[in-house]
């Protein structure tokens, strides 16, 4: 099963819908506040209905929909407990389990590094990465709790441990691509196959990457849902 | 079963790559040339192999890399017999039935409308419909041996009467919209929901559509597969 794969080009976001066969039921992860009304023609036009939305981490570079897309829909919202969501309706935990449609599940795992509360999700063969392993590359990690060590022992410790041909579907990319495996990611990420784990942590801190313009806005917003809020 | 839907932002064209669960061999539907690295990464990545290459017409708006992914991968060319293609492998005609991978059958529609000899292909509960049904509207119907009247009896008389939930994978969209259903189409479809061919017509006589920029380059590449033509 794929997802269906949605693209905000303005921060190079994705957001997926999955629905098991025959399914009524939805999960959308990682929505962007620009493309609410996009999203939810989508969930129509496919005779869908929400059940849930889901973070895999509080983001630096868009305001999630997902407060929205609560209370336009019902459907609960559920972010990683690490993150600072307080108003969420499910704060996830390393190995819980979201049940959704007839017999759909997800499977939570906590990966750390990107941020320190990220998490990435599991689905019919499927692996939904968020921004801790992106196609041929991964994460940054210097800021919100952020630690190359982390990623580095969440990426080769967990998601390696994943099925090679676990289909990896990451939260941006900057390059036309679209998903991956864990077997092509094992033996090809630029940043981290066959790398040890004190060159990886050495690679990270020298990007020297610039401060996402939208932070000091996107992660307050975030952290409240996407709404604003009350004075 | 959802295909992997990919995005030519410069002719608004989506590539479609599909296979069966847990198999090896897939097909690959309206390549554009510009992508063609691309799309054989993701093939790369996803751990497949090209049996086809199939077109649902011969584009106006961008060339094919459908000779070049044969010359580098043995995948065959399938294209509708209707549409002047002679050096592609695969003639294809209405009712035809494309077999790969170890269960996997894709249906031919000869769906004229668009151009003369337009097809659509079926694969578990998804339609790719090319510039016959898009979502929210339809192809143009004023060169290629383009019909209004042809259009309108291939979407009510062959599109419309696929079940309600099949999804409809469109060979472009303009607005950032990705997926829809043959249900959703019927019942709502700007152009042609509850609307007369007689209506229809008229409205399609009347769009004073400007000509492609790249017709006179697209069309006769796209006639020899993308390829150069021997002199």
């Amino acid at each position: 099963m794929n997802p269906i794969q949605l693209f905000d080009p303005v921060s190079s976001t994705f957001t997926y819908i999955i629905a098991g066969p025959d399914d009524k039921e939805a999960v959308i992860i990682d929505p962007v506040d620009q493309h609410c009304e996009r999203d939810l023609a989508h969930v129509e036009r496919l005779g869908l209905r929400l059940a849930y939305v889901l973070e895999t981490h509080v983001h630096a570079d868009h305001v999630t929909s997902a407060g929205r897309l609560h209370a336009l829909t019902g459907a609960k919202t559920a972010v990683p407990s690490g993150c600072g969501v307080p108003t969420a309706e499910l704060q996830l935990r390393d190995g819980d389990t979201i049940r959704f449609g007839r017999i759909e599940t997800i499977s939570v795992i906590h990966t750390p590094g990107h941020t320190a509360g990220s998490m990435c999700y599991v689905w019919r063969g499927s692996v939904f990465t968020g921004d801790t392993l992106l196609i041929n590359g991964c994460g940054r990690t210097d800021f919100q709790g952020g630690s190359a060590e982390a990623l580095y022992d969440s990426v080769t410790g967990k998601l390696f441990g994943l099925p090679d041909e676990t289909r990896v579907w990451p939260g941006h990319d900057y390059k036309g691509q679209s998903v991956s495996t864990i077997g092509w990611e094992k033996r090809n990420n630029a940043r981290l196959a066959g790398r040890s784990r004190e060159d990886f942590v050495q690679l990270m801190g020298q990007l020297n990457l610039p401060k996402p313009k939208l932070i000091d806005v996107a992660v307050p917003a975030n952290r409240n849902l996407g709404l604003p809020h009350s004075v």
